[in-house]
């Protein structure tokens, strides 16, 4: 059976999922994939418990996979696999994913300048009279084995190798109050995060906002570096499995990770000012409500030792995930 | 004989400091302390090559030692020693900074909540209605042996060890055009960058704006999270040993950090956003200069592979760390 | 018969609907208000060149009546009446909204300071630990034959007479690619821009993204000021007139006013330095698309005679309408 | 006799300077202009009461003169007239200039893209890696007695008369702690604010924070659009005319401007979220010391009555000017 170490769940867990945990297994077809997290009809339904085996295709829609191909022929920028309701989840719970496996599913990975995107290019939310950066694309050789992908450069012979740490760039749920928010946007529902921590190892902790929570996933990334700068990672398709679960009655703001070491907390709006805000102010709550520190002891605390994952700053928000080290915090 | 490993530099070092460098001694009296960068006659002269042993106060100017102190009792935040003057170091040089080895002096450290200060609190350049956090101070017991600092809870008995990882929160030169910035700034000229990359093992590149460069250094930290979100490190008197040297006739616009395995470029403006963009336009120039990619191809690998340091965001300016490993760039 | 004055849209008119225009009127009950701008069935639809008459409840559904009433009560923020489908329109195509007439439908206003809102206040957005403000509520006497209504002091005797300028807070359309944005939300589907130009006298452009475009409106101010700082105007319903229009295959990004003497472009975004740029750029583009200037040469001319109205800084986004007086540009 | 009709300073003018109130006459030459707001030797000493008649140079040092000059011919931007000393200023006093009269010096006007400047163009501070805008330069005729200057397409045959409403761009004084400030930075001291409000009509108040105050003036404006979203409005030299005054021990933080109808606070700063905030929470502060309403009370009818201007988005600070109508406001 599988028991959820996060601290902030010892004393919440149902009880009633301990039984039969099922492994429920979905393959999307391309009519599936979503562009949205929204409150829409399921795909599958989980228990609590149960384990996920699906995939997703890329950010691209897995269409862009030769030398000649054009950002023209994409449908559509992050298609997602779901949504997954988890039984008996409601508003005002939190759903835990456990990410466990994510197993990169094809021999190239594919980067791009986009016009009207990345944090050093004029976009469509900070546009400027400049000429925009020409559209270009990078494949990557992905080596599973050497576990590592293959950067070359476009204006040189230069080519060099790179660690795969496969993470899925999305995974959120439907929003609150009904809305429907673009698979491009990381929010309080989580979403585009494009944070590393989505990966085997941590676990995600998600406000529930709509009747069986509504799980979606996509935009696999085999790497990426902080800031995500020129707007994408190392773009691949993902074989994923997770574990999901509820906590009945707890009420989160925001997503959060957590994994043996370190407790994290997500803020994702714009400046990155207030992304920082967000996420530290939700960790000092996290550290007074769970682990019994006064809010600013807690924050004096997090001057000393905080770690800031500076996720991304090309999404239609930017996303700023706050941790500290559990080594630093009272024991629950 | 020194040698500067840093690749920027490797072939413009002047030749002519090979000969007999210095070890210059300074301990400034509290009248020698400074609260700006500015043009003003230096308090010693360094050889390119020499080795300055000096020493710093704390960020209060050493003032708060015990409880029932208060912040009050604090003359000017950020009391600088210097400046030291570089000879022959002229505006649209690089001053090289190596430093060498710095040492707490003292067995208490302090960190503070001072009104008007902080990510999380109203400040006065944030300012909003709301009634300002109390002023609160922590102290830190300082363990050299054990490379340790003990944090204790005000609100309740817990108590944790921190490691150290002692830096110089300001290290700055004069700034350009004549200006004059209170110690407490984090500019082009360097200066309140509360980024721990300013410890031994990193060398600090600093665009000389003034005759003779005129470097300051003070705010000793003992150890400080990302962000430094409450205001405070745990502020510590420093012992300080560096090495000085200057590349002649090579202009860069703002600090850059380097180290044996990562060169990393500093932006400090705010909102956040602008920082980045200004850190990682820094970083795409310098591996394009430097190291031969393309802005393009430098571009989208650190899209890859890049890091982000978010080291304050409670000074006048914000400071973002942009770097790269040197494994993923081309050989020089 | 209505003739569009814009300028832009003198070539574009379609004939069609020369012919007899209706008057569409519609009450809607509490169970048919809206809290989201999105795709959903009509409540009427009318032809272009149709007035509608219909009726607005204020932001908190009219439930804020008299001393003791509090926020609590509220259902729902900015309850919208709607959508209205307008035949024939298609997304590429630009609605046109003229406002005929504006009756406030209440002898009181309302105004609030509400947790966690404004822009003096800690917000969800920009959290911080100080203590939130408290709850407040303001009444004004209504006096439409003086047009005008009546502030009174909570803290003192002070009470003074404000000029009326109803307007709608709230109007909009259903947004991009299958979104659904909550009523408080202005972005580029138009929605809670807070903006005085949406009063008569002005028309209004809005970009359509859905079959029908779905008109929704709300949120009637009796008078605000600009930026809107602590979170309300003098909140009213309202008794609407206004008038419908498309333009075939024009398509807009953002959405515009225009009146007798002005043509203004809206961005909205956080910070409200992205919210000018877009609001510029857009400008910029109706100038060289419409009367014909170069981008550079409109770019310019509104350095020297551009006006800015800042809307509203208290929303999920901040409004910025930009605008220059058409004397100052070519004929077209 | 002058007399201060701003309601700020009723009680605390001093009756020394009741007396003989000179003129004093200054003109510059060029060896004399100041590129820094910086605590220097006066130029001249000023009464409180006198008046000063002098002049100022063009943001371009008057040396763009004709087609075909370039921004390479300037030596600096913003060369400043002055410092002025104010006798008996000390810090923690005000000091209040009265604009009289501004007559433009030059038959032509300046405007100009230059590269790294402009509110739609890469910058040093918002850098990217998309080519720059060119350099532009714009003549405009100015006529006098028309009162207008003529705008001039480069890129069409279209030209349009502009209005003149001439003011200093920068009026400032030494800044707080020693500091000294670039000629284009607006801040606390006042300095490159780009505001209108400096001009006949108006009374500017400059927090004194060394001794003599040190007033410097310069950046003529002969008309300028809101935002100055191209970075310059119409540059011409100034014949100026002002009076001063002092308010002994009363201190303010940030510059304020009145005159016969309204109230208004600068705030300088970025984001512009932060430069709003600056100028709404020292005009709420006014607001309450000077006209008795609560903080809440004043908070709450700037939100129905205020009104914005936004000076500049283009400078190393942006300026934001909060008002309210003096008929809002209780009798003092």
């Amino acid at each position: 059976m599988w028991r959820v170490a996060g601290t902030m769940l010892a004393c919440a867990l149902a009880a009633a999922h301990v039984a039969a945990q099922q492994v429920v297994r979905y393959t999307p077809a391309d009519k599936d994939l979503k562009f949205l997290y929204a409150t829409v009809p399921p795909v599958a339904t989980l228990n609590p418990g149960d384990t996920l085996e699906t995939n997703t295709v890329d950010a691209f829609g897995n269409v862009i996979r030769k030398a000649g191909d054009t950002m023209a022929m994409v449908k559509g920028d992050n298609p997602l696999t779901g949504p997954f309701a988890i039984a008996g989840a409601e508003p005002g719970d939190t759903l835990v994913v456990k990410i466990l496996d994510l197993a990169i599913e094809s021999p190239r990975g594919v980067g791009a300048l986009a016009p009207g995107f990345g944090a050093l290019n004029t976009t469509s939310y900070t546009p400027m009279l400049n000429a925009n950066l020409p559209e270009k694309i990078w494949f990557y050789d992905i080596d599973a084995r050497a576990n590592q992908a293959t950067f070359h450069a476009l204006d040189s012979s230069f080519s060099v190798n790179i660690p795969l740490q496969p993470f899925l760039g999305c995974i959120g749920v439907a929003p609150a109050g009904g809305e429907a928010r673009s698979s491009i946007v990381p929010a309080e529902f989580g979403g585009n995060m494009d944070a590393h921590e989505a990966r085997p190892g941590y676990t995600l902790y998600l406000p529930v906002s709509a009747p069986g929570a509504l799980l979606y996933i996509g935009d696999g990334h085999a790497a990426q570096g902080d800031g995500e700068v020129a707007g994408t990672a190392i773009e691949v398709p993902l074989r994923v499995r997770l574990q999901v679960d509820i906590v009945k009655r707890k009420k989160i703001a925001w997503p959060r990770f957590e994994n043996d070491s370190s407790i994290m907390a997500v803020g994702a709006y714009r400046p990155l000012d207030d992304a920082l805000r967000i996420a530290f102010s939700e960790l000092v709550s996290w550290i007074h409500a769970d682990y019994g520190l006064s809010e600013l002891d807690a924050y004096e605390l997090l001057s000393k030792v905080a770690r800031i994952h500076l996720a991304e700053m090309v999404d239609p928000n930017y996303v700023v995930v706050a941790g500290i080290d559990k080594r630093y915090l009272p024991k629950k």
